[in-house]
């Protein structure tokens, strides 16, 4: 099943999962395609883009974004494609950033959805490098982070949509930058593409031994998107003053409860004091305004032209297999930022 | 054995203590007067403050001071008068503010030192509301915690030198404050005689259940000194942008390992990046510069003068009672800020 010329395929939420999403917790439908009235327009989808912070949509615990409803579509960004419009300022053909979801149609009345122009270079960078995860990447380490020419930066997921980005802008910036991967593939592609100074692998026995050994002079600024026991092998090598901006914690986001003791609350909250540590959480949307966007918006076209910043995608093929690519990424076996081509 | 003019007494650190210090934690010595030489001055210790952090500079784990060797004379500021001067500035029945530590007498060559005038009004104050304690409430609260009017501050050790301030400042900022102590004595002391909005008794079984009661509208700012339970109540409460002064973990000082599970290392990240809460550790002298002192000193004196803050003292008599009345600090058992008549 195919997108059509007349008919909406649309994957909703079909019940809330325990741990990792399964077979059950999606649902592909077959609607009619909606109709645009007066004053709305068709979109098309192109590109569904997928993260982490979906797995938290799906569940019902107190969060910072209302949870998908059951039977409600999975919410996410697109690119789509306009196909009728009777909104001023958006013209059939003219390729779109918007939060239709994980579905082939939607109609919009253009309130929340930035035209990305008729034809677009790389339309699906609206949803990585140029997008939430380009900006996150870059507001959390430089306007949290704050880090200084000579400092250590160390980033986990570092081969993806985030992580590739916080840690080529710590190298334009001066810092000694350590990645932390899954896989000798990833960690290869950051050091030798990426030009980080070093990548751990988050699976070898003698992890936070080999994260020390790369980190001689400590670590200065964490960008914490993982948690779990990356954060935990970060903990003792933290530097005085220490920055710590958290975007995410995807070891975590599939848990049923909480993991067997000890408690290291006294671990996490020690270290802070001892070592006067800022840890500071942020929802890129919410956290900063459109001054920070815009300066984001103009340094990194530059570096993208330039070829200062490089940027890797993952194009799946098929709504119908949004759900099993969702599952690889939350379990880390996506590499460069996922998105669906519909 | 009290004070004498011919001989010191000390105390020193016999052996690091696993948990609570016990009697073989410190030993009391006596040994001759040190000799002041060309440029020094002998000091006669007259108070000793006693602070949650001289748990801390028992352990030889690694932290943000150095430990005290094993039978050195333990760390700690006096307040002492000069019995003998070669130092500039410095004349025979000055009091002064010093690091001499736990003992009678000490030699120093005015380094450090803080000249407190002949005849201060209070002065054991140089150790609690205006000395390291009230700076510690100042500045964490107002340049992490960053206050707005009406706000709801929590703050722990409600009825203790740094958290009867915190919590009077708030109010001054036009807070809504709830306090956190032990026992009923001191929770209606903190509330008829400092004034906060609420205190809530930490012993109590439904203290979570009574917190959240106390705070209808949620925490903005959680000033942390004491980590443990009141921490985890805490937390479920937060506000989107909270922030979280730490400046200790006295309930957590005395652990002799980690606690049992589970852990809550998701509760807390997960926390922080939910509601995008700012954690900040402090080490008062470390972190803030001289400019800052100013501001408070002189903002300090202002309110005191004033009656707007309150201050309340337990004084202990004899150096030798000292040990005991560290543990009482420790278990929670003083009551004001706690300073050792020697």
């Amino acid at each position: 099943m195919t997108q059509s010329d007349t008919s909406n395929r649309r994957i909703v939420l079909a019940e809330r999962p325990q741990g990792l999403p399964d077979d059950n917790t999606l649902r592909l439908e077959q609607t009619d395609i909606p109709t645009a009235g007066a004053g709305e327009m068709l979109l098309r989808t192109v590109y569904l883009s997928l993260d982490p912070y979906m797995r938290g949509r799906m569940s019902d615990a107190k969060s910072y974004a209302e949870p998908v409803k059951l039977g409600e579509v999975m919410t996410g960004q697109v690119v789509a494609q306009v196909v009728t419009s009777d909104v001023k300022g958006f013209a059939e053909g003219d390729y779109v950033l918007s939060g239709s979801g994980w579905q082939d149609y939607a109609v919009s009345n253009g309130d929340q959805v930035l035209n990305l122009g008729a034809d677009p270079a790389n339309p699906s960078w609206a949803l990585g490098i140029m997008g939430m995860p380009g900006y996150t990447a870059y507001a959390g380490l430089l306007k949290i982070g704050e880090p200084k020419a000579g400092e250590t930066v160390v980033v986990a997921a570092a081969s993806g949509p985030v992580g590739a980005t916080v840690g080529q802008i710590a190298k334009l910036k001066g810092c000694r930058v350590v990645g932390i991967a899954g896989g000798a593939e990833k960690c290869a592609h950051v050091v030798d593409n990426l030009g980080f100074d070093a990548c751990i692998d988050h699976k070898a026995d003698d992890f936070a031994a080999q994260l020390k050994d790369a980190c001689p002079d400590g670590i200065d600024v964490y960008f914490e998107n993982v948690g779990g026991k990356v954060l935990y092998g970060v903990l003792p090598l933290l530097n005085p003053f220490a920055r710590m901006p958290v975007c995410g914690m995807v070891a975590w986001y599939n848990l049923p409860g909480l993991p067997d003791g000890p408690d290291m609350g006294p671990v996490i909250m020690g270290t802070i004091l001892r070592m006067k540590v800022k840890v500071q959480g942020f929802i890129i949307f919410d956290s900063f305004g459109p001054e920070t966007y815009k300066e984001f918006a103009a340094e990194m076209t530059g570096w993208l032209a330039d070829g200062k910043v490089k940027y890797k995608e993952q194009v799946v093929d098929g709504l119908e297999n949004a759900p099993a690519a969702l599952n690889d990424l939350l379990e880390g076996r996506s590499f460069g930022k996922m998105v669906v081509k519909v």
